[in-house]
């Protein structure tokens, strides 16, 4: 059958949304005709039917078998918190929580955030069954190159289109992660790809909501599902991905296939896996360390008369908000950002809370920012120039960000950024332990020590 | 940001799923540099940090509330087992049993099968949430309208592009069925409609494999717990349907978007829902049904000298198997399908089986049937002629088969139908029962007697 040609996004679309939810809501009960109602009973009678006739079929017994592992619950550890939940769940909501904050990891080349999707399935697994530290890290890697290689090959389509590429193919990292610790022979493993092949996940028009962070948890609660599946002797076809309905080709237009196999095995995509410095969109990152750079070398808060920022005409579009009145609104504030580096000389979740946004010598700071466009620095860069009040002048130039692939965050920040994020949540004394059992994750035994180590009190 | 063009389906697409799956699964552990091996421990790391750091965050809370309905399993009934599942797990294996024949629901202008999707999961939920009879047909006809008005608007491009539409639809018509039956507001019931439109389930390339009924099984649990998730506030754009980067510019290029507003409340999709009355491809139905008829009128296979058989070049090409060599080749068969029609007078899922299929009697009779292709008969009709041994001609025309919209199967056709599928599972004795319940259902204080008679002993 021939295939369409797209034609330009549609914006001036009907609230169809909510026309739907109005109707659903509010339309009387039996509001219909009498036909219509007979319908309906025969509707479900029909499908009644159906349900039970295949009671005993194959299909059913292994999806059940798979599902029966989920029993019962609790079977695996909420990050954090106190509750445990079955491993499925646990997946979907270890998922959910990593993303919120959008602090987590990107894959720069399909701005992919594979932990997600592939770390929330292998953990809830793991501890499920027991596994040791090696078979999760093995998991982790082989799980993030999968979900990448397939982005790599369908990225900027797929993107363009309006997926949200981190679930759309995070659910194949997270089966692969998951079939890889469930020890699957190739056949196996290649059901659990095809069976997570029909569950992409996310839209774009979700951002800005809770299911954008939804959308790796999903992901890797579909992953983690479809390695159990498959064990259980589920099936898929084994041309999920590739044939001319399969998942990637119904996806996207682009399908460079070579991105699967070149140097498969050699080449590792984890290996350009970024983190996140800074709580808030990377294009103010430049203008946050070119502040901290200031800080360091003894520039105070009030020495300063004024700072003189220069970035490209995207960071002022996407990030100008000069009187941020909350927290939300200073995370699209370049002016708040240099106001952080410079006083706080940091930029974590935390620093983007109401109180800080608010507090008199922050406003004071980011007034004293003047920004202007110069579309000769790059997306990327930022050029700052301190005005003291002395006369002297700080220049710090940034072209590479902290956090990006030239420049990456070292051990030492990823720690005092873990220490941040979790101090407030589990206490300080728990840090460190958590900090050693992590790294040392490849040599551990088990992962429950570790689990329990990030399990709330 | 420009969409793009589509091209051609490449039909020569490299085995992309087994080359992963033969990598994950065979790939040593830690065949990797050290430092590939101290980035895993990276992306952990951060990984957990981040989600640790979310712990307490809303978004957290209000999906782990949502979850937490889940349990404590067992909460809802597998139709014709003995195990009780969690509600969200019902509604998949529910699902997932319901289409695995085939032989259930068809909205015929979208080819949606709609029961699969949302009986499944307003089913399970209603069981756990004991809702009357009246709330289920309820969420079932306004679940179902909203699945298949979506279809309308989609339909054809969508489906062409590689979508399964029944599960690409059906999780917005579980969650609108949920939604109804939890009784949400017209703001969380677009929020259930938001998190269920970042989760279409399904690829066309996966029939033939246990897959493709996993998709009206796993849309109906994207829809059950989208709606969970809504009701503990959960949110999502309230224009995932229509926007630019919303489900339906996602995934199709037609959006008639008329097609969801028009008669709204009116005019309602289930009415146009068909029932399969043969257990095998739509094209052989009409020949099935002639040699049907024949039967009626006093044709026995004794008599039978030659059956005549002129069909489209449609139904040749997808179902020619001459000599079928088990049940799975005789859904194939419309040589089968007429050699049913004349012995047994149906063609239910037992009349596919291997036994059946290689019997003497039947080989013998396929072989009496002649078939040749006349494009002037429509590929929903068939033209039979029985030469009887005695020189008569009995012929039958069929211009639209039973199970059409135009001559749809009685109440009477439905209840054989139905008997012929539970009997082999819950035993003669529990088919009256269940017919009373399911037709009485709008009736019923509580769908759990219904419930009851549908589990096994």
């Amino acid at each position: 059958m021939a295939r369409n040609t797209q034609v330009a996004a549609d914006h001036h679309a009907p609230p169809v949304t909510t026309t739907l939810a109005a109707f659903v809501a509010g339309h009387p009960s039996r509001g219909w005709s009498d036909t219509v109602e007979h319908e309906a009973h025969r509707t479900f009678f029909n499908w009644l039917g159906c349900a039970i006739g295949a009671a005993q079929h194959e299909s059913v017994r292994s999806a059940l078998a798979a599902v029966q592992m989920l029993q019962p619950a609790p079977q695996a550890t909420l990050l954090g918190r106190t509750e445990r939940v079955d491993m499925a769940s646990a997946a979907l909501i270890n998922g959910i929580a990593s993303h919120t904050f959008d602090f987590d990891d990107t894959h720069l080349k399909t701005i992919i955030h594979p932990a997600g999707p592939v770390a929330s399935a292998v953990l809830a697994l793991a501890e499920t069954q027991g596994c040791s530290g090696r078979q999760v890290i093995d998991a982790l890697v082989l799980g993030i190159d999968v979900a990448c290689r397939v982005g790599n090959a369908i990225y900027p389509d797929h993107y363009d289109r309006g997926w949200h590429i981190t679930g759309s193919t995070g659910m194949l990292g997270a089966a692969a992660g998951c079939a890889r610790l469930l020890g699957l022979d190739e056949r196996a493993t290649a059901m659990a790809l095809g069976i997570a092949a029909s569950q992409p996940v996310g839209l774009r028009e979700q951002f800005g909501t809770m299911t954008k962070p939804f959308h790796p948890g999903a992901a890797a609660r579909a992953g983690l599902m479809a390695a159990l599946m498959a064990r259980h002797g589920f099936t898929a076809s084994a041309r999920a991905l590739e044939a001319p309905r399969g998942l990637m080709q119904t996806v996207s237009t682009k399908c460079d296939w070579r991105e699967i196999t070149h140097e498969l095995g050699q080449r590792f995509e984890i290996s350009f896996n970024t983190y996140k410095p800074f709580a808030c969109g990377i294009v103010i990152h430049p203008s946050i360390d070119a502040c901290i750079q200031l800080r360091r070398r003894g520039v105070t808060p009030e020495q300063v008369e004024r700072i003189e920022l220069k970035v490209h005409s995207l960071v002022l579009e996407l990030t100008g908000k000069k009187e941020p009145a909350d927290g939300l609104q200073g995370k699209f504030s370049v002016y708040h950002g240099c106001a952080l580096g410079l006083i706080e000389g940091k930029a974590g979740e935390a620093e983007f809370s109401d109180a800080v946004v608010t507090r008199p010598d922050m406003v004071a700071m980011r007034r004293r920012v003047v920004a202007t466009v110069d579309d000769a620095i790059h997306e990327a860069g930022a050029d700052v120039t301190a005005i003291l009040r002395d006369g002297r002048r700080e220049h710090v130039s940034v072209v590479h960000a902290i956090g990006s692939l030239e420049r990456p965050m070292s051990d030492d920040d990823l720690r005092a950024k873990f220490s941040d994020l979790v101090s407030p949540v589990l206490g300080t004394a728990c840090v460190a332990p958590l900090v050693q059992a992590a790294y040392g994750l490849g040599q551990a035994d088990s992962v429950r020590s570790l689990v329990q180590a990030a399990r709330a009190a």
